[in-house]
């Protein structure tokens, strides 16, 4: 009754299980096996890419991502790609171990995506790529990243990890990065545990990715090796979960929607910014339901969290800033200016538990709790 | 009848299901859960050591395992580490990867492992470790390597992927290491599809591990960095996997020392080098089976292998030593010294179908095949 409610809890009453009992009873657990191979067509089908590469987690597929497209493009080491400075380390990282410059820009307000109005002055003659990330469940604005991507010849990274399933207009979010990234990670749309994506319709990109994540082994001589990859490959067994996830994404899409909607109408009181419910071009997913405390509310995000803890809900904090970042600052590769938006964002934002397995007894019992805050 | 007979299958019968399912129905499928747990304390008490840290595969473990010693003893960029020539790149890349260099010792042409007559000679001031790789089943001889670390105050990192339950006299292997690593890839004894494991008996070097697979977060402040680490964690989902299969450990290492006198048995008169069924310090637990083809022999391993796939019988090449690796030549890292054991071992050898799926009929039908080579 007064059990703890989890930030996350997946939903598995699908396919789950009988897809992992095929795995052990045909012996194909590895990377090579049908769950992966049917994960790669059908995902990159329903984004409408060519090719899809599974690899072991979100943040690997940036890792291979970026370094498919900076070999294939002859990039130098310090050219720079454009990357929101609301995001996960994963994003600024992937760029830094490829040996590339992050340029953060701020979010904006509304939506907590990258402000597209701020991309332009950042941009310099080194600038190869803008990276996109879809955040929490509503799409970034696309076309004026389109536009500056024509404008200036850079390629676009999508990094669809919160977005599976998303639409911008009628573009499926994934499909419109030169190369794009999906994490199956347990709280996701698609939950493998742990599992992730690539999509690109550039073949040279995709047998590059292919290439990299399984350690540059060539088909002829296996173990002689022209470059150092990684072993970044995803199980068949993780792929068996994905595909049984797939199956049911409209469904969870939709599970998603209500509970945005719900929790909407519960906390429409409460002194907090909450997640915009649609723009022109997309309705929010909801993937993770964000607060942001008013400046008059007298305790920070921090302060809530502990509370909302105390009291049995977990949450998490929004994302740091990376332009903050200790470990960014101390490699140089922040110029530390005031980003206004993304600063106040981590001191007065955080979410609520968001999961598929949520039931409506649990949000009542959050919103309960929430609304005690104040 | 005719069936191809691959070079693996795994053997998935004993409580793969029932754990998977449980992971299923309790939601448990990312990188907390009980299996994780279980698989760190049961392997790392099976070895005798005191921590156990799973990731995602056995490459990423060592490049996990060369970084927290790194950071641990302040070595510098370009420090030196002893490592095998004659062994999977993975070994070789976690040093560069770390900004360290690689130093290559040939093997011997007995056991295959690392000929520990040619490690003192390739010490220097900026030696710090010594990488040990137990090759194909049969351990290195680690007497010498405790003797010459004591000397000159080294680090033994002990890749044991391939010798998951070995000993070495009456130590485990995976025990022996200051820090040690294995794969759970679905060709080893233990085989989780993917999967990898780290153990230490230092604390430190344990939390410096988990903190480096899990992308730096903080337990306090989750998305404030103060380094950058990587995703290498490891399912739960993978574990389960790992612990049904490490529940039968010992009944695996049977069947395939089984295997192993039986292809010797059968395959005594042919005019190659087989695997040393046993040493003082070990007996053979063929994790796979190795063929080196005499000089006299007009043919090669290559030729022999292609022939072998026509009728049906997969294979694997031998590794190709790290010092002839085109990569490590063009990026300077290796001296590309002769060194005759491993160059011959890759020109004439090879290993044959080795998987704990393997029936007696499939042995016999390799068997005939290999004879009609010659």
């Amino acid at each position: 009754m007064n059990r703890f409610i989890p930030v996350n809890e997946p939903l598995l009453n699908g396919n789950e299980k009988k897809y992992l009992n095929e795995c052990i009873d045909t012996g194909w657990i590895s990377s090579e096996g049908r769950f992966i191979k049917k994960l790669e067509e059908d995902f990159s089908t329903y984004c409408h890419q060519k090719y899809g590469i599974t690899v072991a987690n979100g943040s690997v597929a940036l890792d291979v991502a970026v370094r498919a497209l900076k070999e294939k493009h002859n990039w130098q080491d310090n050219d720079e790609i454009i990357v929101p400075t609301f995001t996960l380390i994963s994003s600024a990282q992937s760029v830094i171990y490829n040996k590339l410059k992050p340029i953060f820009v701020d979010c904006e307000s509304v939506t907590w995506n990258m402000d597209t109005s701020k991309i332009e002055p950042a941009i310099t003659t080194r600038t190869k790529a803008i990276m996109v990330v879809h955040i929490y469940g509503l799409p970034t604005d696309m076309q004026p990243i389109f536009d500056l991507a024509k404008k200036y010849d850079l390629k676009i990274i999508e990094d669809s990890a919160q977005a599976h399933g998303q639409t911008y207009f009628n573009k499926k979010c994934g499909g419109m990065g030169d190369i794009s990234t999906f994490s199956f990670y347990a709280n996701k749309h698609i939950a493998a545990g742990e599992g992730g994506m690539i999509l690109t319709s550039d073949k040279d990109l995709f047998e590059k990715c292919n290439y990299f994540k399984n350690l540059c082994f060539q088909p002829e001589q296996r173990y002689v090796h022209n470059d150092l990859g990684w072993n970044f490959r995803m199980s068949n067994i993780q792929a068996a979960v994905g595909v049984a996830q797939f199956e049911r994404l409209e469904q969870s899409i939709k599970i998603k929607k209500q509970m945005g909607k719900k929790y909407r109408e519960l906390l429409s009181q409460i002194p907090a910014q909450l997640p915009m419910p649609k723009m022109d071009y997309a309705e929010n997913h909801y993937w993770v339901f964000g607060i942001v405390l008013n400046d008059d509310v007298k305790f920070n995000a921090q302060v809530a969290r502990e509370k909302l803890q105390q009291n049995g809900v977990g949450t998490r904090p929004f994302f740091y800033p990376m332009h903050q970042q200790p470990v960014l600052i101390r490699l140089k590769l922040s110029d530390k200016e005031y980003r206004p938006v993304s600063e106040r964002l981590y001191d007065r934002g955080f979410y609520i538990p968001s999961g598929l397995g949520l039931d409506d007894e649990q949000i009542e019992k959050v919103v309960k709790e929430i609304r005690r805050l104040f």
